[in-house]
C-alpha cells in the first residue's frame, strides 16, 4: 500500500485562505499542464482511492464539477453523513484511524491512496503512513490561512525525487519520504 | 533601502526544532558550496547590516564562532543588553518598529539589510518591508519546530528569480516580492 499527497501550497505554506477560499490558486496558469511536472490526470490515474477529511469534501461539493469521476472518495468523519444522489456509490464514509483505514482499504485490494486535506495529511504524516509528496509551491505569499502542515508530526527525511520549475514560477518538488 | 531574506528550511517550513536546535541543518553536506546556489558569503558580502532578534542572537552566541565578522548586527529588543566584550563595536540594540528601524538604517547611508530569525521576518514581512526572500529547502520533515512563516501577514506575490537543485535534495528557491 503506497500513501500519496499531491497537493499546491502558497510560498508560506498554506493550502487554502483562513476561509477555505482557493481562488488564489486556480488561475488560468496553473491549470496549463505546461507549468507543473506531475500534472493531476498523470497522478489520479495511478491511484485507487482518495482519502479526504470532512472539510475538504464539503468545500469539492460546491465546486461545479466532481473532479474523482471514475476513482472512489472516502471521507473520514465521524457524522452520520450520506452523499448528495449524483454521488451515490462514489463517496464513502469512514471514521476510523489513518493505520486502520490503511489497512481497511489494503484488504480490498487497493494499492494507492490520494490523502489529501490539511488535517487528513498530517494524521497520515504523524502515522508515518505517507510514501510520497508532492508540492507544487505557488509564488504567492497569502500572509494567512490554513497550513499544509502541523506542529506535532514526527521527523521523517525525505529524497527529493524531481524538482520541476515552470515559467509562471510555480516549482514543483516532489520527495519519497524515507522510513525511519 | 533593500531588505533580504535568506535563510534554510525544513519541507515543512520550519528553521528550527522546538528548542531552537539547528543541528538537522549544519551537515557536512550543506556546508559544501556546490550543494546550495547562491551561498552565504556570497550574499553576505552584499549586505550593509544584519537586523535579528534576540533569540536568534543568543543563538548565535552559543556558536563557537561569530558569523558576522566585518557586518554590522542590529538586535532588536526591549531589554536593555550589553554586548560581550568581544563584541563591542560589532552589536548593538535597538527597540523599534521595521518601519523605523528600516527609515534609521537607511538615513546612516545602508543600502541592503539582511532580516535575521523567524519573529524578525514576520514583523519585516507584515509590515511589507521584505524585497527578496531566498530559501533553501533541506530534504527533511522535522514535524514540529519554530516556523520560518507566521499565520497573520499580508498577502503578496512573488516573482521566482532562481531555482538551484543539489544533488542531496536541498532546492534553494529565490523570490522577489512585489510591491502591491
Amino acid at each position: 500500500m503506497k500513501c500519496s499527497v499531491y497537493i499546491a501550497t502558497s510560498t508560506d505554506g498554506f493550502i487554502a485562505k483562513p476561509d477555505g477560499d482557493i481562488k488564489w490558486l486556480l488561475r488560468s496558469e496553473y491549470e496549463d499542464a505546461a507549468n507543473v511536472g506531475l500534472v493531476y490526470a498523470e497522478f489520479i490515474s495511478t491511484v485507487d482511492a482518495i482519502v479526504m477529511g470532512r472539510h475538504s469534501y464539503e468545500k469539492v461539493l460546491t465546486f461545479d464539477e466532481w473532479y474523482y469521476e471514475g476513482t472512489e472518495v472516502i471521507v473520514l468523519t465521524t457524522q452520520d453523513l450520506t452523499p448528495p444522489e449524483h454521488l451515490t456509490g462514489k463517496v464513502r464514509f469512514e471514521s476510523a484511524t489513518p493505520h486502520e483505514i490503511a489497512a481497511k482499504l489494503a484488504e480490498e485490494g487497493k494499492k494507492h491512496l490520494y490523502i489529501d486535506g490539511g488535517i487528513t495529511i498530517q494524521r497520515f504524516l504523524e502515522a508515518k503512513l505517507i510514501d510520497e509528496l508532492t508540492i507544487t509551491v505557488i509564488p504567492i505569499l497569502l500572509g494567512s490561512g490554513i497550513p499544509l502542515f502541523g506542529n506535532k508530526g514526527n521527523e521523517q527525511p525525505l529524497e527529493l525525487i524531481e524538482v520541476f520549475t515552470a515559467a509562471s514560477g510555480t516549482v514543483q518538488k516532489r520527495y519519497r519520504v524515507k522510513s525511519v
